[in-house]
């Protein structure tokens, strides 16, 4: 996107610092009534009152989370803020506000910033988050982004890593697998485009996955969904790096074990499709894929009858005591150790 | 530093993220009775009851903001937290908790990444704000730091950049100037060593400029000092980007004018002495010099009597009506414009 010759650059340095910022945010407006002061003075002011603020960071940095090549800015921006609202889900509360860091090499003009802060602000404006302040800076090599992200909620609401019970059952919310699938289909396209780019690829088949990847959504209608079923989750995490790595985690922090049903991992049917066609397992895909940006609970097995017809969520298995260990039991019936094999940032230096 | 051939080296990725995270945190204690969950979750939760919270965010760049050559990575890691903690102090609020985000290049073995987290922790212990979260990755190019800060205050005494009025004093703590020009003494030193590697420095005489520019200090003194002799600013920033541009910012954001006397400005003996050595206008250096992270604040005239005498604060201007403009009364009883000359990150691209 970033090739596009026709496009209108300007130097960042013709702004300088206080000038980009006064640009980019210029048009933002705050909706919470908890942002009591935002961008503008050496910090934002938020009142919370009786609730509990839940805090949470990313850093995402270009050629290391995402590839400029087949990510759109704009797209970018959108993503890195739902990451981050995402882990504010996960502790079942409801975000309220997002700061946002940005450091950019000159290689990037002014305009190649606001589509990356125009994907931000959208996210904000659709989750209903206010831009409380940040940081802009030049960097040595590529692009990074830095989130923080605020919520709220009721001390009683709040949902850790480490309240699941052996006999718990182990809850996913949409389906799994889609998001990394749609990273394939794009560094193919990615490929073919460096051999022949004057191909035109028809990418309808795909829709699915590749807006998984390149538009996740966070699960910010679970708290209130729960909550109208009466469910309190014992234990959550989202699925960011993948539905193995995330149950181990789980089962980790509350010192459980688990048995996950193979057929019980909710796929997409398009997955199920290109998954053939690129010869993948899309067990495999769900388990170790990530960026799914779905939530993964545990509940009380008395609360079964409450979320077994909602269509939101999938029953993919149950916790156990830790000495029976961690499980995938296979559509053939087969119990094999469960291990992780999420992403891992710094695995390839 | 890095280029110390006999330490140990431990590379990154045989951590992986999670274990780098782990090994990273191990030892931290939680001390603030607001952090009711620290690292370990999807995010960290706070209780701040009927106080109002403030948050402040950097982003550090290696190459940027740092520089390895003459910045030991402790003192960085330690530097980096009081930077972020200056803007909570700015807000006239008490710093309580930190969220510390790393992204290296593959250049860092675990041993530097340890002594960066030492100085991190370091800080983190003598201001007695916990570590409640963060994010570890790995960069195509060089460090960059991204720390978020969080504290907290009763709303009466939150003070921003917006409520100088005319008549009201200007007052800034400490001294200014000597961070910047502890930064000439290494670049010169660092040149030095270029040429002749096996030089050995004296740099006893610069022993506080240098302190100043590699190990500075957040006035978190100042709120308490304040209160005890019962003055409440109007109007507060901390004095990151050179005293002329927090000056502006203030007078900007109160839309007020303001009368600055050069022969106020506080300096240090030692920083009169070297600027002499290095042929440099003092005030210059004052007026643009930053990263003293001293407090700059105006109060009502009425409150003079209350801090005339106290050895940490000097009065160095007034403000004016806006029409008046913003001046620099000189030492030969000039007025001159005064201009932000601020460093600014984006700059030098």
């Amino acid at each position: 996107m970033l090739e596009d010759k026709n496009q209108k650059k300007t130097s960042l340095s013709e702004l300088g610092e206080f000038g980009l910022i006064e640009h980019l945010t210029k048009n933002i407006t705050i909706n919470q009534e908890t942002t009591i002061k935002s961008i503008g003075d050496d910090a934002a002011v938020l009142d919370f009152n009786d609730k509990k603020v839940v805090i949470s960071t990313d850093l995402l940095v270009e050629g290391v989370h995402f590839d400029l090549a087949y990510m759109p800015l704009k797209h970018l921006g959108y993503k890195a803020v739902v990451a981050n609202l995402s882990d504010i889900c996960a502790m079942n509360a409801k975000p309220s506000q997002i700061t946002v860091s940005l450091a950019m090499s000159n290689r990037f003009p002014l305009e190649a910033i606001e589509e990356l802060y125009s994907g931000i602000q959208l996210a904000a404006k659709i989750y209903n988050v206010d831009i409380i302040g940040g940081d802009t800076t030049s960097s040595q090599k590529g692009l990074i982004i830095s989130i923080t992200a605020i919520g709220e909620t009721l001390l009683d609401d709040i949902t850790y890593r480490n309240g699941a019970q052996p006999t718990d059952l182990l809850v996913v919310t949409g389906d799994i697998g889609a998001a990394y699938m749609g990273l394939q289909v794009l560094e193919r396209e990615k490929q073919v485009f460096q051999v022949n780019p004057n191909n035109q690829p028809d990418l309808e088949q795909y829709s699915y996955l590749i807006e998984r990847q390149l538009k996740p959504e966070a699960r910010t209608d679970i708290k209130e969904l729960l909550s109208k079923l009466e469910v309190k989750p014992t234990a959550m995490i989202d699925i960011s790096d993948g539905l193995s790595s995330e149950i181990l985690h789980i089962c980790k922090q509350s010192n459980v074990g688990c048995n996950l049903y193979e057929d019980k991992i909710p796929a997409d049917p398009q997955l199920i499709n290109v998954c053939e066609e690129f010869n993948l397992d899309i067990t495999t895909i769900a388990l170790s894929g990530g960026e799914d940006y779905e939530l993964l609970f545990t509940i009380k097995m008395e609360d079964f009858d409450k979320i077994k017809a909602n269509p939101n969520f999938s029953i993919i298995g149950h916790m156990v005591e830790e000495k029976e260990g961690t499980h995938l039991i296979t559509r053939a019936n087969t119990k094999i150790p469960l291990k992780a094999r999420g992403w891992n940032a710094l695995q390839n230096e």
